[in-house]
């Protein structure tokens, strides 16, 4: 459903781990969203080193991870985070994030680039979190990052997808998977992503801040795989005006 | 799930019968949606009595019948039809449609409330088309109607929830279900119908007209079932700022 | 350049006379707007008498009055209303105003629409205000009202064009003057009504509730007077993709 | 009431010369719109040399010329362009514009900040074009940038403000003046604009391919102008729910 660097997945859902109540309640609710792909942030990594418990979980469940360099706010910081999180997990996917700003936490599109340039020639399987800015989306795939995962709207602000005009634009040019990253703060907005034509979303504050996690993960287990089925469906265009879905308007007249 | 007149329904998914290519795969497609709950116009039922395949469908599909009276530009025609129609197919249950303009076909709140009030006294479980419209809403529910449909955007239009801030008030306002129909052209636009508040939703352009109708129809059979875990989950409230899903940003701080 | 029932006015901002701190301020508002028309309620004009500063301010700055009904729940106190404000001021001119609903403000189109026939009958100038609803503002029409003004919003939300859509069927349709009344809180909003081809803008709100209501309106004016530029001008369609204003693109080529 | 580089403009209005159907209606419709800063392709330049007669209706305007580097595809282009502009026109103001994608015309970020730099570094007042991010915006005011100009929607669609949440963000941080350009395709847009809190707007397309140019020019001359009393009187914000203008609804009830 799902193919990253030759991997695939079955689910078109990625996931995070922040922002639960607990790392149970995390696991039970990555377990009912049916997500394959999970990140991370690596402070909690070095936390959970010790009580062995968000990372025990997200063993059991099978998922693959991808941790995150959130945190970094230049290429270097994220570099050498990327580089910790390899050493300390045992994987080269990486989730590249870059955000000096600590309000508004909207990425960095230069030290981005900049990165993601080193860090696949080291050998990361890079998927960076970006700007909807086609332009630089097409110099990240050039770069050789993985797929690339522009912003929908700011992080955790669940407002939806605010650049569509520009998602649209990025699909349209990309040959690697496009991700809607940040601002998917409900099932529709997942929806739209994937009726713009993304590959994958990655869901985290939507869930996690839920009143109930797991149902609300399950929500949007079902919206992600309706979305194969609409795709393969194919909607006709909108139209400019009405059309009757019941064009025999002339029942009564004489027949 | 959803229950109207006191009779439930497991699917809030209603569909209709028109724009298909033909009647077995409307029948396929129907079936594929999960809807308990399909409108048709009268001037088909009437063709269909010589053929016999589409009633022969929905009857063998086991679905309740929504016969509608579209084509009615005024009251006077609207009860007619209706009493035809539950002649015709031995069911009260009726969708009042009432369209003087062949153009845009939007609902006319006057003829439809006055047809309404007529229609409950004459014993149908009426639920009207009508425009998203607080105040005719709580109108045509005093008149006894069995649930409110207001219209998201022109019929056939595929353009959404244009109506979304009064379908809000609607929401609020209603003691029947509100079932949001007219504009739902894809998965995205049910989806936030629900997360406005919505009880329903009625789907028949989005399905007849995509290139797969099957596919289509699983497609929101999906979405719809997600509706019900993700009120149940409960989002939290949009933000007006960024909130960052992995908040330890110290993580190459000394500790 | 706004002409009702024969009366021409040279501005096509209609203004209105509440929620301003003081009579006097009120006064160079209006006045700053360059409005002729302007809107008050009839509970306003009982206190005024009295005190004699509201009205004796709009008597001076030479406006047309135009009565509302507002707080008119049914159409028979709409009608009581409106006779006594043609006692009182001596004008048959008339904005129509019932909203049963004290929360939301929201007009009521059947008891709007009963109202109209039997003031147009009793000659007055009748301006309804309603849904925008397009059925319902061709009813109006036929009914005799001199102009309809359909909301763009809730009153006092200033929340601009919600009905857009349907305001350009309303324009598309009518033969008397679209006014666009209610949620117009900011100039683009007003200048995006005359845009989609309305006639007029009511602004009450955005002007009285500023924190300089002389500069807000001066600033309502100015937009207004661009209107007619505007829709002199004729602007291009929106174009689907990008379009090089400065198509030379080839200058470093060998020429 | 527009300062960039130290110099005053009376008009926050900046236009273009591409897309007239001739140069002297571009300079009466420039004459027409009270701009005094007028932006101009090299490629243009060049052919005007010989013909003369753009480059001699600007002269005649007074307006301070701001040649652009349309056309230019990388950092380096820009450059070359930005000096041959400067030899030819006598002026170092410059609009940066670096765009690689022939059917988007979407800025180029990383060559547009590293053009910026090297060309406030030679003495150039530069004034780039550039996609609405906030992250971007800040860098090139730190590299001397006199002001920055992200786009509202893609070159010549007439759009609007699609980019509306990031330029709240990009006015919110920025120190240098603000200039939305691209997308501007309507009065209510740059009125739009102002409102967001932008120092400036920038409209070519608009304006050059109106039926009637100069009217045009004059409508956005008057929103742009109204937009200095609407930032003095200063709106209140938009409300959540409906609040009465004419709160007085009790006209009917025993007092």
């Amino acid at each position: 459903m799902l193919t990253i660097a030759g991997h695939s997945f079955n689910s078109n859902l990625l996931t995070g781990t922040g922002k639960f109540a607990s790392p149970a309640l995390m696991a039970k609710a990555i377990a009912g969203s049916g997500s394959e792909l999970v990140t991370l942030a690596l402070k909690r990594i070095e936390q959970v080193q010790d009580k062995d418990m968000t990372l025990r979980h997200l063993r059991e469940l099978g998922v693959r991870l991808l941790p995150n360099t959130s945190g970094a706010k230049t290429a270097n910081e994220a570099i050498l985070a990327a580089q910790l999180a390899r050493d300390m997990l045992g994987t080269s996917w990486l989730k590249l994030e870059i955000h000096p700003d600590p309000r508004h936490l909207l990425p960095d599109p230069m030290e981005t680039l900049l990165a993601a340039e080193q860090l696949v020639k080291d050998g990361f399987v890079v998927l960076p979190y970006c700007p909807a800015d086609p332009t630089l989306c097409l110099r990240l795939q050039e770069a050789g990052c993985a797929a690339v995962m522009p912003l929908g709207s700011p992080i955790g602000s669940n407002q939806g997808l605010q650049t569509r005009d520009f998602l649209r634009i990025i699909v349209e040019q990309s040959q690697v998977p496009v991700i809607v990253d940040a601002g998917i703060g409900a099932p529709s907005h997942a929806a739209e992503a994937f009726e713009i034509g993304a590959d994958g979303v990655l869901v985290n504050t939507a869930i996690a801040t839920a009143a109930d996690p797991v149902a609300m993960a399950h929500a949007f287990r079902l919206t992600c795989e309706a979305a194969a089925y609409s795709k393969q469906g194919k909607l006709a265009q909108p139209a400019a005006g009405a059309q009757a879905s019941s064009p025999f308007t002339t029942f009564l007249e004489p027949s």
